[in-house]
């Protein structure tokens, strides 16, 4: 496998991650989905270079994970927002998010909670088979690869 | 933040990607979950450089993702399994699949089928919130970020 040609590799794996497989794209697809829309707010959050901000953008753009919106005209100024295939990529966040929590805990405790809309609880996240409503685990699933 | 203390970070994404925010990273463990455990095979399923596997196996094992395990005495040989840490990062894996297959299709097809070793059906996995059932999507979860 190729760095560059993951994107058209047959395994889903090597697919998703040609797109999302680096720690900063992750970083700005949690802030994309914390409602910030704008390079500089990104930019001073994470703490990176204008330089790998901007790449880290351009690629989302480029694979349809963000759309860029003009929200000014004078200096022209854009904003970043989740397309619907960007959204698609919660229970990837929210998988990680879980795991985190559970297995790489924070010395400060987390800087964040996720709560439900309608409850106002706390959610927790599990995988199921929308088929049969059983929770997904490795010992489930039969992987069937073909070469 | 810096790339390397992104583990101590409040932040659960960050935590989350200080140990599998690498493409080999998580390409060594869709292997380890494939039932793959020796160097020799995923390297040369992977076509990484032995230096870079050997890299990625190290850290894994140092957050106890995979533990090292002797098969063999002379030569002394070592396979690499999940830990019940690196398991829990299966719906990790799962959403990213479906992610990739619903968003970044391969020209040439699949080379990976999900399905449920109970009824031999593909499964269909979705994200839900054990406490009430109901799917998980942004629309119905409201982060609460502690600065």
């Amino acid at each position: 496998m190729k760095w560059d040609e993951l994107g058209t590799e047959d395994c889903p794996v090597a697919r998703g991650l040609s797109v999302i497989g680096d720690r900063w794209t992750m970083l700005v697809l949690r802030d994309c989905f914390l409602g910030i829309r704008r390079f500089d707010d990104m930019q001073s959050r994470l703490g990176i270079t204008r330089h790998v901000l901007a790449d880290r953008l351009r690629k989302l753009e480029t694979s349809g994970v963000l759309r860029r919106e003009k929200y000014q005209d004078r200096p022209e100024r854009f904003e970043y927002r989740l397309t619907e295939r960007g959204k698609a990529l919660y229970p990837v966040l929210i998988s990680l998010i879980a795991w985190a929590e559970d297995n790489v805990p924070a010395p400060g405790g987390s800087s964040l909670r996720l709560v439900s809309r309608e409850t106002g609880e706390e959610i927790a996240p599990v995988l199921t088979d929308a088929r049969t409503g059983q929770r997904i685990t490795h010992r489930d699933v039969r992987p069937i690869t073909r070469p």
